[in-house]
């Protein structure tokens, strides 16, 4: 497994942090499907919050009212349907808002401590009448059993609900971070279809929340791909309750940084998860740069191997073609130097150098295949100009990914 | 048909101007199959010549070789081969010379007056031996109706040949140019695994030449993707044998112009050609962007939508979703307003409009499916900004594509 966390990992998805409860139902968004849609999470307490965006210029309602909402670094509820984006409609703010406005009346709350997320097509109106009614059912099976359907809920094109909660320690204090997730297709950070929602019972500023979400985000999500589609309605968002009673961190530090571990940890999981579960993918494929100039130079030539339509595919079909890979590398406009670079494929079956110094290289082509029919494939460059490193996730391109985006609105 | 031009169009492909000869046959550069793999073409004098070139920093030996041959702007012969693209490889450049200095031999020229080209699978070492013993039956079979055998010879996973001959007038004398092409996958100019051979009998200097060749590829070549991948061995070039005698073109006007033109009409067919014929493609897409600030906009946008795997997933399932070319809009890079934005979708079937001013419309499903079913599907965005236009052009991504790329080097 590619992934690996030193802290010790918890049930119950969001609501493993103290101070969380979730809940996740179907109320109707879509027809002709029984499949979970609405979630909600919500905090006993008001919390510190925080979140990161979409860069794409055509933003969803839902993402504008929630950065509205999260200007203030407060938050206590998050409101998410699956199955309509409600982004590229004329009423799409209005709705978002309305949504909001259930949700906080439902609760008790102000409309501008509720975050709200859509996820699902985009360019036809988001129906509200069956969010309305699926209020207060959602509100009355909030529980801290409730992550898992939650999680559910907010699923479109994923195969399966990303979740996971970590335990970590501040000042000696334990402390939980937890997080759920949903993205397959049209992911490409700045954002993708990511959509995440973390909580954590950790005391920590909502501007140190801040900080810790863009650093943590920088090297996770954003440097996810399965389709090179960034999206429109990207949000993660943190909220901290404080409930673990540490004392709260207000500046960088120990404290700092080992929430900050605890965040990257917890991430880079989510991030691998959504990777390997992109729309048709069989495998999760890991670019791994090391050898590079500086952290841009690494960061541009992972990513660029990673959304490789054609490597992509020679992955799908367990091909060891170099050629690909230095292609990749070849244009992601970075000043590599053809003479100097490695290139080799790993998985659990083994590893092997199929470039070395630019030249491609004789090798076994069964031991090469029998590496690349594994479910976790490294590909490791080595650019052999520096120091810096950066790893890219992914998955291969598959007729399923066809199949899926062929007849999505269906 | 999206193309049109108005000049008269010749048969004889890249033979239709004074002074060309042209072959191609079967050498056998890869086991198990007869499929022609070398080209070579001559000029009956010494041509201005001048090349366009990748710009992925993995270039391929021949390409470097054929830069440095052609800085002197002359060359008279051109050899190709298809089947192995001799990229990455140690032995490299040694080879591509190799193939210069067995063409100069058998044709008495100098090596530095040969294009030298290699097209295909990528770090395999490059097979001399059966492109020496091709090297004299290809000379012995040149002719002027080789033109088709030669535009076979270069192909790897094209479908079709490309080839294109048309007349035009400089200065009231009758000048022909004409070209042949291949790319199927691996195209994303910058270039792309693009390799277009042009010949003419205008008579123009060198400078010229060059210029005209980058203004025009410009807005052609450069515009294509098939998906995304800019490949190590693009390389376009023109000779000029001069035989059509008119007065030398030597500086810009008039004639200089109706040059231009006929050269950027033969790019455009062919750069729809190798769209359209991109690897499991099913139909050819033209994004036709209007109304940006300036240019660059224009190409910036209308290509990052030519390039969405989500929206050439959508048109192989002729699914009329506005979703993702707004998508693929608000992540070109480009100051774009979301809420200016125009989208219709047009082909022989028809034009409907799916989005105006950035929101989704209400339209005849079934009457958007037969636009859409159809083999060549115009984009059009309006981006509401200004007066700047562009088009780009590419493919459907299909099942095909997959198969294809999923196991290229058997």
């Amino acid at each position: 497994m590619y992934f690996h966390t030193d802290l010790k990992q918890l049930p119950g998805g969001v609501c493993a942090p103290a101070g969380f409860r979730a809940s996740g139902l179907h109320c109707g968004i879509r027809p002709n499907t029984e499949k979970p849609d609405l979630a909600m999470i919500l905090a006993d307490v008001p919390c510190a919050a925080a979140g990161v965006y979409t860069q794409n210029l055509m933003k969803g309602a839902p993402v504008l009212v929630t950065k509205e909402n999260l200007a203030d670094g407060k938050a206590q509820a998050v409101i998410c349907n699956s199955g309509n984006a409600n982004t590229c409609n004329a009423d799409g703010l209005e709705k978002a808002r309305a949504m909001c406005d259930l949700t906080a009346k439902a609760l008790g709350l102000s409309p501008q401590d509720v975050i709200v997320a859509s996820t699902g097509v985009i360019g036809q109106p988001l129906p509200l009448e069956p969010i309305a009614q699926g209020i207060a059912p959602l509100v009355e099976s909030l529980s801290r059993e409730g992550g898992h359907a939650a999680a559910t809920a907010i699923m479109t094109t994923d195969t399966v609900s990303k979740e996971l909660a970590l335990e970590f320690t501040v000042d000696g204090i334990p402390c939980r971070i937890a997080g759920m997730a949903k993205g397959s297709g049209m992911i490409h950070p700045n954002m993708a279809t990511m959509l995440c929602f973390l909580t954590t019972d950790c005391a920590i500023t909502p501007a140190l929340l801040d900080k810790a979400l863009h650093r943590c985000v920088a090297d996770t999500f954003n440097m996810v791909s399965v389709d090179g589609d960034t999206s429109t309605n990207d949000t993660v968002v943190l909220m901290a309750s404080g409930l673990a009673k540490n004392p709260e961190i207000q500046g960088e530090g120990a404290a700092y940084e080992a929430f900050c571990k605890a965040l990257f940890d917890l991430l880079l999981y989510l991030s691998t998860q959504i990777a390997g579960d992109g729309e048709g993918a069989t495998k999760l494929l890991v670019c791994s740069v090391t050898g590079a100039k500086d952290k841009e130079m690494a960061k541009a030539c992972a990513k660029s191997v990673i959304c490789s339509p054609l490597v992509k595919a020679a992955m799908f079909g367990a091909d060891a073609n170099c050629g690909r890979v230095l292609c990749a590398l070849g244009y992601a406009g970075q000043p590599i130097d053809p003479h100097t670079v490695d290139v080799d494929f790993e998985s659990e079956a083994g590893r092997i150098r199929v470039c070395a110094q630019g030249n491609g290289l004789a090798f076994d082509e069964e031991a090469a295949k029998a590496i690349l029919l594994q479910k976790e494939i490294l590909i490791h460059v080595d650019l052999g100009l520096g120091e810096a490193c950066a790893d890219a996730f992914g998955c291969d391109l598959t007729y399923d990914y066809v199949k899926i985006n062929g007849d999505y609105r269906s």
